[in-house]
């Protein structure tokens, strides 16, 4: 047994169907993508982090962009790849080139570094931060 | 025996001197931060990991208050209080808001969310991506 | 050259047979599952785990089922696909529905992403925890 | 500067104080902890968390006991401290005893002890999950 | 409340009076450090911890302090404060030398990132390994 | 679109090729591994990361099959295929016998466990260390 399997717009409920229509009507698409169709097996969880998405990638004080730029490195550091696949094509999509791929992941791995010897070597927090 | 002391530039080696003076040139500061007194333990780590941060933190194909706030993200994500402290403090003195903040945090959020979700439910990736 | 290969019952030692024999006898199946023919590789990690597993997960002041889904909760958040499959399975058999799965899931999404917000604004602990 | 300062509800907006009113309303308690007044200072963030935790931790197919248990599973995985206390503050005053707690992390210790022999092993899937 | 009290010598139980004794006698000490009086809360797990750290860390075919120096580097990657300064002190008494323990955390540092660059670019492995 | 395609040497831009040559005349091999194909989408982290492995995994105060051990260490830990085979690879061939490496997994799951009991029981750091 799977675990678990994709959920269909033929086969979906109504309550399923209302959230598919709005992805696809908001990013002018003619079909989810896989992420949405197994998330449909929980429909509460459907709901709740397409809405959450749809409010937090958009632009705002952030670019879109630089929200999605942020996605990749945190699943490029979570190691999850429908994440990091995912987000990087949307990315692209938005104008993302290689060399900004290569620059964000680049700050990722400087990053995590960094995190690992400021834990190791147990570094205080400066005073004037 | 605290896990590790800082090294200050009285006490410091040429070599390090040579590190430290660089980053205060650089940075137009009159002191190194915390961070580096610590690495300072071991100099070859020291003059590594400061030249990395110098090329990879600075503006190239992405401006250099994007690369801080990806800095802050994955920081977040790892629960790296050192680095988030650090990095929120310089993305703040190159005009990151209170706002833009709230929204980097939120998109770490959301995507750590998104990429449990993806490996719980052992989603496969697109044929398209 | 693999990572590791299974060690299967009839080329096991007697050392390692001893291990199969009681996980079979415990759970009542023919033969172990690849876990533990990889894990054979090294005897004393495959006695010392098992000895572990058997005395963990079963029934104490928590129900077996309640430890399978913080099994899979777990696995979930490591990004573990081994772990999260075998002990989906094993929960399913003890009873958990996909309605049960999906609020395991969305409790894991939730509780990471406020892990995430209480590092990220670096928030204190309340006096009165 | 700190990372984050507190809003209190006689300095929140209007927006602020709805979902502080309703987190009040809903756990029959007189102020909000230090949690959602440090969340506060992204309004949308603390709107949209507050309604995400309200749904997903509330009894449903799993008891809220369980939820808050998986709760404290994640943070102790994440190694959140902020998480683990308030979340095993609510678990205790739901029934938790020391004894389950225990239980609790005796789980998530021996979860990800497996998860990561599974990974050092690179054991494959059996083919019947 | 907080989250474990340390349980004392003088008001143990039996059982886990005789894990402590048997700590105490393993390592010539006069009392045992915070970790087991914590863990002692949860009596199971001390006794399994204790055999299981007793068994893996003593020397095989490593070395006592590469283990402890794995140890090191876990902790520093998991950035777990405890484990850190634990064993930190454990093989420096066992001759870790301050530029070892340099080495060491430049390894764990180098190590997380290639992982993250793996990955980012999602690089194949090669059919020799 | 693929996350990333390799780089080949016939391909390959001179600064790429600098950095393919002395990767092969440093390990005596005659091409390199999918790794450094496909950093090298990014000639300035190609360079850079290639510089720190050599002088970073090379015998110092420790011996480079130590090295090897703790990189497959922290790779375990991460949950990283590429960097697991790769280097679990390496350090065979400088002898890793596989009983070694069962050691390196088990004392990897021992302190993962541990430092997932240090923060779940909060437990305080001693005043000796």
């Amino acid at each position: 047994m799977p675990q678990s399997k994709p959920v269909n717009y033929s086969e979906a409920s109504s309550e399923v169907r209302a959230v598919f229509d709005d992805i696809m009507a908001t990013r002018s698409i003619n079909d989810v993508n896989n992420y949405w169709k197994h998330i449909a097996n929980h429909p509460p969880t459907l709901k709740r982090t397409w809405e959450a998405a749809k409010e937090v990638m958009s632009t705002g004080a952030l670019d879109s962009l630089v929200k999605e730029m942020i996605f990749v490195a945190v699943s490029a550091s979570n190691g999850c790849e429908y994440g990091l696949r995912c987000h990087t094509d949307t990315a692209r999509k938005q104008g993302m080139t290689e060399e900004m791929l290569g620059e964000v992941l680049a700050v990722v791995g400087v990053a995590s570094q960094a995190n690992i010897l400021a834990n190791g070597y147990q570094i205080p927090v400066d005073d004037d931060y």
